[in-house]
């Protein structure tokens, strides 16, 4: 350990309490990965804010000794986004879990980063509201507001970044500032809450996160629709994007990852390309939408469309639709995940979901696709063996050529999860010379570097 | 005029042509005034270029030259965002006014900065689709993301940051670039798109835009709500929104705005405080909200809810609307508009409204409140004689009034007509320690600071 972090460690002990903060070994590997493939590394020191103070203190210790900070949430990040590339000190915010204010007049609620989604459903649902978005795991509001999270809601609700009003940020050097205020929209100087939303701590640290919340729809269908071909199921789903059908999620998931889901979670899917999706709405029109969805799925050859009306099998229908990952990585002990996350305008989905097909076959890995087709939006995964080289390069190569893809069609190389260690090498090809622009915001915010460095930006 | 712009207005004729470069006195007062009370400052030079690189070759000489440059659109902005307060030149983007690229399959558009909303709307007509945002003047699509414009559609279809995909810009040096790309979400690098729009002209010039844009609702019923006050119409409308019924627009104009609107257009709408209202959807889902919401209407008093369902009345509905502002300035020849702008959040709006009426009666002068009530944005205007100091500081005062409780209450100086000259002096207390990130990052963009000086920023 060089000179400057233990310094700093001392400094930290001068300005937080013992419990929160440590150089233990198992606590750091917990915090030396997070849910992708990236190589894990171990922070110095983690430490544990209980207040905007601590992390002001924080920020100014590691700033006054140029140490790297990285925030972490719960580590369920998918890109390397949490991993201390640059070890330095973890500033892990599970003791910042609070929901500090609910608003229902003005459909508001002011959270601390460490606040899961769960957490914070649980809560809202005493007053009718939900937080509508969910990107599968129980994430931390930080940790979705970093990398500007979506998920299978996204497509009714919008993103991350469509609903944070106003963050509570601390920057580099200690200062504290807010971005937004508690106004449903205004014109009133620069847009820094949309700034702040997907820097992935690059910026500063969140230390309140105020967000807009909705009313829990009145009426909620779910269902499952069966198609011949992935291409049929995608261009059905299109097809009712373009009718501008009002749909609560529509989820793809193709032959592969159902037959994943049934090891996984015991279920009989029928193993056929098939589209999960909800209706959310008043009675009579969500009838209507349901009754035109139908007509147009048929259209495109839709064999089976089967609806969950009751709570529970809703629940599980949603259950097995996130259960995908995980029922790859346990189905397969010892691989790793190599998943892409590219987002491509609707009218090039059908083509990239057909290509991201014909990449999994290159492989010869097993894999599977599923994705939130309403956005346009998809990951491609393959299941590779970390210990064979060939393997990796297959799936590595496998990315690249979904990623180059999505941008030669005016997409982008990440719809939800963020930049992290595995899209920089994108960012020049994707943003050209607008990538200079946002290496001077970096500087002027952080001109040490010290803010989750090696993120977004090749260091 | 100084020699620096006599000798930049001949670099600029030597990279436009003739037709493109004039110091016109009667031209140069058409770019010295916007459409509000602010005093007019003629530019020294008015240019039109015809493409991204005559914008390119304006800019690099303006910086050179360390000239002041100001984007000018039609002049329909509110708080002299488009008055060259320190001369220089006045670039007006009316010869860059073609639709570019209609993307029926991806719901998106691209179009050139000069492009009219309703030149846009008629176009996409043919295609059954429609720019939603509605400011009520026939503004150019550049100058309403340049201000983040919304108006009566925003609290079902969102604002103008929420319709921006991707923008060409031309900075100050004449690097040109891009903010975002065609996919409908990203979480790759950070979010210029949303930095840019309401940026008024202050960090670069837009030469391309790049628009979401939606399908034609399959069935609009519009319609009016008569309250005994103006409170309880404020609490039904709170009401509806806290429901969480659809609601396509839904405005609110007082007695005194009914009136003015009557004289101006020739109607007789009963001078009651009135709702305008449209409901967008299917039609079943439609009814259920309408008769939802005319049941929470009549718990708060409305004595009478007509339907408009014929386009043509449903649009002169919406024309006597959008004729109100006009109303008064044509019903008060020689005085001024003085009018706010604020928005707060949903559970102040009925405190603000009985507060912004007040400062009416303490005015003494004639004047109304009309808004967008959905979104907690409203506008309470007093029409002044310019000449009368004491009635001038009176109307002043008033604004200053209303700003101020919107900023004491969690709101904002400006819901949708931007900073401009009026409201720079609101920024410090409204942003705190986060102006001076704003002002750094102007400064990173604009280091002579020649882009449309004076505005949002106190200089």
């Amino acid at each position: 350990m060089q000179v400057s972090i233990s310094d700093a460690i001392n400094q930290l002990l001068e300005v937080l309490e013992q419990d929160q903060i440590t150089t233990n070994e198992t606590v750091r590997q917990l915090h030396a990965k997070d849910e992708s493939h990236h190589e894990p590394v171990l922070p110095d020191v983690v430490v544990y804010p209980r207040s905007t103070l601590d992390v002001q203190n924080i920020l100014k210790i590691a700033n006054e000794f140029k140490i790297p900070v990285v925030p972490f949430g719960v580590g369920s990040s998918l890109e390397g986004n949490v991993i201390p590339v640059n070890k330095g000190i973890s500033i892990d915010f599970s003791l910042m879990n609070s929901i500090l204010e609910i608003r229902p007049d003005d459909l508001l609620v002011k959270v601390q980063p460490g606040v899961t989604r769960l957490q914070l459903n649980k809560e809202l649902k005493k007053y009718g509201l939900q937080f509508t978005v969910d990107p599968g795991a129980d994430a931390t509001i930080g940790g979705m507001t970093a990398t500007n999270a979506s998920g299978t809601t996204a497509v009714c609700y919008g993103v991350m970044r469509d609903q944070v009003r106003d963050l509570e940020v601390v920057l580099a050097d200690g200062t504290i500032m807010h971005t937004g205020n508690l106004a449903v929209k205004s014109s009133s100087g620069y847009n820094l809450n949309g700034l702040f939303v997907g820097s992935e701590g690059t910026l500063g640290c969140f230390t309140e996160i105020t967000l807009r919340v909705f009313g829990i729809p009145e009426f909620v269908t779910a269902g499952r629709a069966l198609f011949d071909t992935i291409d049929s199921a995608v261009q059905a789903v299109t097809a009712i994007r373009q009718a501008g059908i009002q749909i609560g999620r529509v989820e793809l998931v193709d032959e592969a990852s159902v037959r994943q889901a049934n090891i996984y979670n015991d279920t009989n899917y029928e193993e056929k390309p098939t589209i999960f999706l909800e209706f959310h709405g008043n009675q009579s029109g969500m009838a209507e939408d349901v009754s035109f969805t139908k007509d147009i799925f048929e259209e495109y050859g839709c064999t089976n469309f089967a609806f969950e009306t009751d709570t529970a099998s809703r629940n599980k229908l949603w259950e097995v639709r996130h259960s995908i990952a995980y029922a790859f990585i346990h189905g397969f002990p010892g691989k790793k995940m190599m998943t892409t996350d590219v987002c491509v305008p609707i009218s090039k989905l059908a083509e990239a979901i057909r290509f991201a097909r014909s990449q999994i076959e290159v492989t010869s890995l097993v894999g599977g696709i599923v994705g939130h087709v309403g956005d346009g939006n998809f990951h491609a995964l393959v299941m590779y063996n970390p210990q064979s080289d060939e393997e990796k390069l297959s799936a590595t190569k496998f990315n690249e050529n979904i990623v180059n893809f999505a941008l030669k069609n005016g997409g982008t190389c990440t719809g939800e999860h963020g930049v992290g260690i595995g899209k920089a090498k994108y960012q020049q090809t994707e943003h050209g010379n607008s990538l200079e622009v946002m290496k001077a915001i970096k500087k002027l915010f952080d001109p040490n570097n010290i803010l989750n460095p090696g993120k977004i930006f090749i260091s």
